[in-house]
């Protein structure tokens, strides 16, 4: 009789699908014993759509080492999400103050939450890698005190969540990449090649979230080689024309209606006049690329437009800066075999199909085809396995990708109990 | 021949006075080689003013083994400070980030600065204790994103400090005390305990901050017995009403002015009222004690007043309260023989004679009369001291002080080089 294949193993204790209160979530039921090393990681993108939550063994798994036990999307509370978007639109000191808190304990829950739902004690877990919520990001130097700084904000109390989990957390990770001359962004590079390089086969790994990025994985390359930045919007336009079309849970699910429109020649253009397209790596992306003027005049000429053809232009500019970003600056280093796709926008089949149109001479697969992490749970496995390597005191940021001066341990540690 | 005592030996080489920058310091020539443990605290209180830099031996000194290098006072440049102010009156999530950069600057300049001073290297040193500067500091739990939650504010990256110097840098002390349910202050307790518990004298030691706090130190009494509070304000009205006035560098110094007045009776009665003051410890001041409707109503009712007799009310209002509180909460637990002053209050002359008069069975002293270390350098050690505690896995924070449920490892831990 045929042994079963550790894949095999992983499928057949895998569930996935839409738990009773509405959340995501997967997890596995054998979740190891003695000789493992558990991480729990946290992130929120910049949709502000809600916590995902990954419980990640760094021991002895599949996939480069990382073997996820459990993932768990938690939507945040409307309360939440609304004082977060008035925040962002001119909260004072004291919001940031009491937000940092607030979604401190959101995302404590979120991890006590997944810890329960995988049958696991907090004892089990070494640490917490927290990404938080980002407020804010400005990587372009802007002089404030008579200083010139670039800066970016991610809330989510640190202290809160190791008070209330008693498990060491690691966080706030783009700081220190910033203070070494960095972007801050993006991090996920150092995943991606420890996941995703392949010996023999050319590869780009895209992620499609809020924003969308790109990392250069050369068939065998080192972390040396990886050359990664964002691209441009990706969901965070989808989601925001979503809402103001008020779709039915603000969004358009799978991409189902942007497949019904046809792009609009003239309102992509003006969406492609974008200085920030121009900008050459390193390079990373700031929410105010869409909550500003560009937005606006985004709307404005969208008007006259159905909402599926607003849907599918956004999906066509998001293809578009993608492909560009990738022929310009990765093909003329490496070979391109496969593109590699996570993160929410790999659901949008309208997203999707314009990727392939652009990239015609590479596979396009979603992550999930490549290695036992499903895409959903990519960012928050980044986080625990950032929060991983400050424990160990490892870097974390390539500076290839972020423009930093040097790798740097990233991340605050709060101790546990 | 008799040889030199430590402490001899400590004030030979003590050097006090203001530099050719202005900036008052005090350094040891012969800061010392092996066994020991240096940690360079930074602090910036509440008045705004500039930083604290203090470096501390922790190995093998006096005072509790607490043994004072090197301290320097640095003020903000205007640039800074106005800036600070203007992001407590209505900056925006963006001003928080930068300016949370731009202080981690400011305070990494400071600390190697200290450092040059001194004649150290960063290798010399463990680690750094930063508090950081405080913008604003919410300890009474109120409502955002459909939670209840106290919050505090401290800037003054982290990262950037660590990695500007290359040294281990612990700092966001208050944060974990509050995640705990305490008021994330006063938490100057453990270094009074460790610093001025006299074996057979009942003590109290008072800080005459922006904010003034005491601590009840029974004679040969251990953590467990300690309580401490907030009273009110100290020099933070007193400066704020030297500014209005537009005293020669908005300072009335050593209370000269204050001394020629008297206290007005019908202000005094007025600001009495503020119920701050009726509240049961634990409690901490938050700077909106003086920015609102209550300094309004100060400066409106002062109006027809002369300056001093307007500083000199001010005096006695700080005087009164800690007396008050004093008397009320730490008389009946512990007898007080010394009142061991500290912070920039003990130099103004109106004060410390307001204390004197009010508090007559007690000797009141400067910390510097008792310890070795100088009271305006105390609260920078305070954080040098936190920052070795967290190293070690010590807890920081007294419950019985901020009315924290446990006592906690305090802080956010940034790796060096």
């Amino acid at each position: 009789m045929r042994s079963e294949t550790p894949r095999e193993k992983q499928q057949r204790h895998r569930r996935r699908g839409p738990d009773a209160d509405g959340s995501a979530s997967y997890h596995r039921g054998d979740a190891g014993a003695n000789g493992r090393e558990l991480v729990l990681g946290l992130s929120s993108g910049t949709s502000m759509d809600g916590i995902d939550a990954a419980l990640v063994d760094f021991g002895e798994g599949e996939a480069g080492g990382i073997d996820l036990l459990a993932f768990r999307m938690q939507e945040y509370p409307q309360a939440l999400r609304s004082a977060l978007a008035s925040c962002c639109r001119g909260g004072d000191c004291a919001d940031v103050a009491r937000l940092d808190v607030a979604i401190g304990e959101a995302f404590a829950a979120a991890a006590l939450d997944l810890l329960a739902s995988a049958g696991r004690e907090p004892a089990d877990v070494c640490c917490i890698g927290s990404h938080g919520q980002t407020l804010i990001h400005l990587p372009q130097a802007e002089e404030i005190g008579g200083m010139r700084v670039s800066a970016t904000l991610q809330i989510g109390e640190l202290s809160v969540i190791a008070e209330r989990t008693g498990i060491t957390t690691v966080g706030d990770f783009r700081t220190r990449d910033m203070a070494a001359g960095g972007q801050g962004a993006p991090l996920v590079p150092i995943l991606d090649h420890e996941m995703l390089t392949h010996p023999e086969r050319g590869r780009v790994a895209l992620n499609l979230g809020g924003i969308a990025n790109v990392t250069g994985l050369p068939a065998g390359g080192s972390l040396a080689d990886l050359l990664a930045f964002d691209t441009g919007p990706a969901n965070v336009l989808l989601d925001a024309a979503a809402r103001r079309h008020q779709l039915e849970g603000g969004i358009d699910e799978g991409g189902a209606l942007a497949m019904t429109g046809a792009p609009d020649p003239e309102l992509l253009e003006t969406l492609m006049t974008h200085p920030f397209f121009e900008r050459r790596p390193p390079k990373s992306a700031d929410l105010r690329i869409v909550s500003g003027d560009y937005a606006e005049r985004c709307w404005e000429e969208a008007a006259d437009l159905s909402t599926a053809d607003l849907l599918r232009t956004l999906a066509e500019l998001t293809a578009r800066t993608v492909a560009d970003g990738i022929d310009r600056y990765i093909s003329p280093r490496q070979a391109i075999d496969e593109i590699v796709v996570s993160g929410g926008g790999a659901h949008n089949a309208a997203v999707m199909s314009a990727v392939r149109t652009h990239l015609p001479d590479a596979r396009v697969l979603t992550v999930d085809q490549v290695s036992s992490i499903p895409g959903d749970a990519k960012e928050a496995v980044l986080f625990a396995y950032l929060g991983h390597l400050a424990l160990a005191g490892r870097c974390g940021n390539v500076p290839s990708a972020t423009g930093a001066e040097r790798a740097a341990v990233l991340g605050k540690i709060v101790p546990g109990w």
